[in-house]
């Protein structure tokens, strides 16, 4: 699957997944492309821990409510440090979307769907801090982001978005 | 190109570049790249402008200081507008991190080089705003990235990460 073709297909999977599970290989190598993103300043502001162990992952679900990704078979806990990288500034949310984004597009190419759950687990229900508590996430580490990982069980539907001229120009704003 | 191999490849590019231009096809591909990037409920708070007019890119190069990419052929351009997303919260930073990162991916596929630009347009010398001025940017939009795009004339050099043992673990912080 090459890069355009993969940017395309990408969209967020919230279908039930199939009762299937996902290798360590391939969990290893979501991961390492996640944190293969460019940082501000190199500070690599992003660390991830997979989980696969179906009684942790079963327990980590009960502490979501709402629920989501309740059939996932795995999924990737994104954790973000807020390290000043120029001129007193933290680039830490940008660094960790980027790595994100890149774990997206390796579960696309491994054949599996995901989704990017951010708001549910950093909102006022402080969910992520929970979920971090159990995964014994020290301070000064933040949990921001889920990603299930998983094979689908339910056909994929692409949102829709706005025209591409609504949004991109050449030479000077609503150019051409 | 697949994923994995662009996500391991792709660096920060800040040599010169060659003075060969970058088609307007491969310009629309990147920025097609990018705004096929998720968003916080589907806000698609991301646009962006390509310059490629010579005598355009020379004044916003002359509007840099200290300069950067200044053989870039070509440019891309980042703006992003805070909207509320979920219960009061903006994602525009996300949403633009993740579209330049699929942005990046896609320069690299094609065969070119690029460097995240953010701090040095968005710090308190505000060359980010000069530049949304020269572009005719609308209240409302925040110009926070450049992306030079173009052939590199230098050999590409890659800088070190921690060890993935550093920032990646499975079941539980600092595990395995």
């Amino acid at each position: 699957m090459n890069i355009s073709q993969a940017t395309f297909e990408r969209t967020s999977y919230r279908g039930r997944y199939q009762n299937r599970p996902v290798s360590r290989e391939d969990l290893m190598m979501i991961m390492k492309a996640g944190l293969a993103a460019p940082s501000g300043c190199n500070k690599q502001t992003t660390s991830l821990i997979a989980v696969d162990d179906p009684a942790l992952l079963a327990e980590i679900k009960a502490l979501i409510d709402p629920p989501i990704f309740q059939t996932a078979p795995a999924a990737i806990f994104v954790l973000t440090q807020a390290v000043p990288a120029y001129r007193g500034k933290c680039f830490n949310v940008q660094d960790y979307a980027a790595a994100i984004e890149n774990m997206l597009l390796a579960v696309l190419e491994l054949g599996m769907e995901s989704c990017w759950y951010e708001g549910h687990l950093t909102d006022d229900d402080h969910l992520g801090q929970k979920i971090a508590q159990r995964l014994g996430v020290p301070e000064g580490y933040e949990l921001v982001c889920a990603l299930p990982v998983g094979y689908p069980a339910e056909p994929v539907r692409r949102v829709a978005k706005k025209p591409f001229e609504e949004r991109a120009w050449l030479n000077g704003f609503g150019k051409e």
